[in-house]
């Protein structure tokens, strides 16, 4: 029998570990997110890799679902199934998957790609779209982050950008950089100089695309620089940030969020006394948690809710071991089965472990979300 | 539209990032096993963590679908469902989960749970089991290994045992250590030195039991111990190893096996050139791999099969950073869209992140396994 745990009971009742999503918080994080790009006149396409549900998806589309950007092509083909549409799928053109790619962009009203090489284009020229349907690209430029993208400086990009908007079946969409260097930051100024030093290599490469005739659309993005946008972002046609749904402890350590905004923790139950090592035995391993946040944080693994005092050390599959940053445990203080509370470093991270997150509002217990896992 | 890859075709024909499976050196990992222990007349009771599906538990137990050990109730429930007995849970008792487990070995033939501390035994007397029926409890010494389990040289530890035999429905069905501390080990002789140690610490304390008029089963285990096992063991009535089955690449530092009995591999494709970084993107990340192993290896996250002048640098969600140990890429041997094989550090880790696993023979698709998750 698996674990059958009813809404309306509270948090406690749950079965450890267990990922639990604070609904009050979610919807303040996302309708927050919603009107600082309303005001700004900026069009919000969220990230749906963190959550990967549909629930989530309509808090954060407001219900819409649509427009929304996707990490891997097996959420787009969840999200369509569910009647999304406008999907970008906002990952350097997969080969093998451009035959799933195209089936997605004849059956969508909006399906986009995104590429950043010329041999993608030639795939994209070699699968023409059914019932005159045209390719719908971005390119996706290198403005600093130095993941993927053609680097912006670069006559190459022009050169695609070019290409693109000049090949039979396919229309360049826009100009997409996503701005992960911000991840490096700490605090709100050193955060909106990497989103406004983005944002200008943008739209420099905009205006660059004009001289030749061209106009698309551009979108930069992640958590921190839209959690604190800059006035020049008014001039891109979309942002694209993700993981603020949910905040993290990494998010609040750049200057993202406040440790209050996080709607994410994972419950754990103390299963182990070790007296002779100073330590409790947690039922959450890395499992529960993922590894992400390795040697980031005083706390280790995560911040351990109302006990500043205490560290996760360690986790192997299914067990974590948790000891006092200094002097010795009561261990009256933590009776065997008793829950604590653990903020994830990475949410992305944590929640993808999880089969299901239960949703909670003020501690009561509202319902299940299950995401889709895989490519 | 989701990838609809058919058996027969070749691995290259799978989306990738993808978990590929080679059942030649599944079969020949388990049947070595079945064979080692049969030869010392120990019964083999494998754990079923490291895959977690129906089709490799087959394997395991040549058919019987009996004695098997696992660490979640999640999987006790899994196996159960599917015709599965004789199981073991083998995690220190769970007090949220005492109602799941009661059910469990009411419904099974034999149920078997472990504990380390009184108040678990207080938690099974309060839940009596029905139609006459006892619970089935072993109990869990730490033998060094440092992680759950009761001191087996701590007088307590006898108590308990005395304890647990004379409780009203409870039954000590056995004693049992896991030398995870063989995970520290490099080569055969350190192996055997801690499967020495853990056999006759266990020992040791049966033949204490033996004076309080206390006879059971024994049991230690750890793939790195199972892999190589002393003489000693002859004397225990069970093993549990596990990540045999697959092993990975840090099985084979410790000198459990050779990298060629690795049964498990990581399939990703190049999906970008930055020759300005001197680095190729591949379609692996965290979700495809996991991030265990993090500064373990000189080539980074994981061993690329055939390139040993490559490392696997660092992984975001979806993207991992290939660069060269030393000197400058020659990009035209890396094509965009060209397939890297990864053999993981640690498959338990890696195969935690995968729905389904694609299994194959000499690199032709005979089908898919699907794990099972959560708790």
């Amino acid at each position: 029998m698996r674990s059958t745990v009813m809404d309306g009971q509270p948090l406690s009742a749950l079965c450890t570990p267990a990922m639990v999503v604070d609904l009050d918080k979610v919807k303040k994080n996302a309708q927050r997110m919603i009107e600082k790009f309303e005001k700004l006149g900026v069009k919000l396409r969220p990230h749906m890799k963190t959550h990967k549900t549909i629930e989530c998806a309509d808090i954060m589309t407001g219900g819409s679902r649509r427009c929304i950007v996707v990490s891997t092509l097996g959420e787009a083909c969840f999200y369509a199934d569910h009647g999304f549409d406008d999907i970008l799928y906002a990952y350097s053109l997969p080969f093998d998957k451009v035959e799933r790619c195209a089936i997605l962009s004849e059956r969508l009203e909006l399906f986009q790609v995104l590429l950043d090489h010329p041999d993608a284009l030639k795939q994209l020229r070699k699968r023409p779209l059914k019932c005159g349907r045209r390719w719908h690209v971005w390119l996706k430029l290198d403005c600093g982050n130095g993941r993927a993208g053609i680097l912006h400086s670069e006559p190459e990009a022009l050169r695609l950008a070019q290409s693109i908007a000049a090949a039979d079946g396919v229309e360049l969409t826009g100009v997409y950089a996503h701005c992960g260097n911000t991840y490096n930051c700490r605090g709100v100024q050193q955060i909106q100089r990497v989103a406004k030093d983005t944002t200008t290599f943008t739209m420099q490469f905009m205006e660059k695309l004009k001289i030749f005739g061209i106009t698309c659309k551009s979108s930069i993005g992640s958590t921190p620089s839209c959690s604190h946008p800059v006035q020049d972002m008014v001039h891109l046609t979309e942002v694209h940030p993700g993981n603020y749904v949910f905040y993290d402890v990494q998010q609040s350590i750049i200057g993202s969020c406040s440790v209050e905004d996080i709607a994410v923790r994972v419950l754990t139950r103390i299963i182990g006394h070790c007296p002779h090592r100073n330590q409790l035995l947690i039922d959450c391993g890395w499992t529960g948690l993922s590894l992400d946040g390795a040697g980031k944080l005083p706390t280790g693994y995560a911040v351990i809710e109302g006990h500043p005092d205490l560290m996760l050390l360690s986790m192997t599959q299914e067990h974590g071991k948790v000891e006092p940053l200094s002097g010795k445990l009561d261990f009256n203080m933590y009776p065997l089965g008793s829950l604590l509370t653990l903020i994830p470093y990475h949410s992305c991270a944590t929640a993808a472990m999880h089969p299901v997150y239960h949703v909670h509002s003020e501690g009561v217990l509202m319902g299940k979300w299950k995401p889709t896992r895989g490519w």
